[in-house]
């Protein structure tokens, strides 16, 4: 098998720790049991230094043997079809999954990541708000009515729609019950756990070099 | 060869006509020369009246055989797997252009529909507008080095790029030369012109039913 490595920074503030996304790869891999390697680029001059490999500077992008590529959903999808435990196999649940992939990127992350940096940018009452409460309503239905997206059981559409419900904002945006519990169901998996506690754990390490703690 | 179905609204105002994104999935069967048939779903009442084909009310969605799905990037990636004129087989060309659909998604249609919302809802100069600013120039300065995104052709990424780009809005946001030349030669494109013809006269033609001409 090709070697994996997630890439991602040497260190970032205390904020974004735990959010990161290469996140979104460790995650799939502890999921699918896909042995990887995690590797840095710094964290300063992140605008131009590694634009070679992420035209836009920033992590994650994924080395896979010979291929290369950015953008987390991007990489979600190839990992995710290297194993039938993130990726149903039959062409109905593979089209499941897949639509709901893009769902949480394009139907709800477009709003919910503009809608935050507006927020953290001192204007927490913005245009946006109305979409954002609409697409929030439009997934707590939907969630209240099944445990998964997808073919009947955890996919890559729930690690990724999870991991863009999961950032506080979002959540403390008006009580929506199902959603919460679809975002615990998602987060108390091993994988989940795993996943972002070596996020955590990699990037305070980084702190103690810095300090020569 | 099952039957491919792209679904659409009967009817919208004249604003969005030329881009209603059913537009994405004409023009990836008219590159592919995949045959296909355009139905519709009533605009009027479209918050609740096609929630079990497409849960945030929108379209397009599309039917090919016993498959359904919706999300216009996930109905392109299907499509576009089932020809090599819009995506390559080679696992580079594939993972490149995989990559820059998810890249026009959700790193660039991520910031630029936000911004033209909080644009046309009177917010012209808004938080986003720094964000908006520097994915374009992002952009342009990859598009000034090459002449496609991905594999040295023409592929699905370019498709959405273009698509993505292409709003009026956007292209006003400063001056982009190799952004505009790179719409120009997608759009220019047949396949492309037929796509788009075809979609301004279906709403067209609802017009004259309604008013009875």
């Amino acid at each position: 098998m090709s070697e994996l490595t997630i890439w991602t920074y040497d260190w970032v503030p205390e904020g974004p720790r735990g959010f990161v996304r290469d996140l979104r790869l460790r995650w799939v891999c502890e999921e699918a049991g896909l042995p990887y390697v995690v590797r840095t680029v710094p964290f300063d001059g992140r605008e131009t230094n590694h634009l070679a490999h992420q035209p836009f500077g920033q992590v994650p992008f994924l080395s896979d043997g010979e291929l290369e590529m950015f953008e987390s959903g991007a990489g979600l999808l190839h990992l995710a079809r290297k194993s039938d435990r993130l990726m149903p196999r039959d062409p109905a649940g593979e089209a499941a999954t897949v639509q709901w992939m893009f769902a949480a990127l394009n139907s709800i992350e477009m709003v919910t990541v503009p809608w935050w940096f507006l927020k953290i940018s001192g204007d927490a009452d913005n245009a946006l708000t109305g979409w954002m409460g609409m697409r929030l309503d439009q997934i707590e239905k939907i969630l209240g009515g099944r445990e998964w997206l997808a073919a009947g059981r955890f996919t890559a559409a729930d690690l990724l729609m999870a991991d863009v419900l999961r950032v506080s904002d979002v959540r403390a945006f008006g009580d929506r019950p199902a959603t919460e519990a679809y975002i615990t169901r998602a987060t108390d998996r091993p994988a989940f756990r795993k996943a972002h506690a070596e996020q955590v754990a990699h990037f305070a390490a980084a702190d103690q070099k810095k300090t020569g703690n």
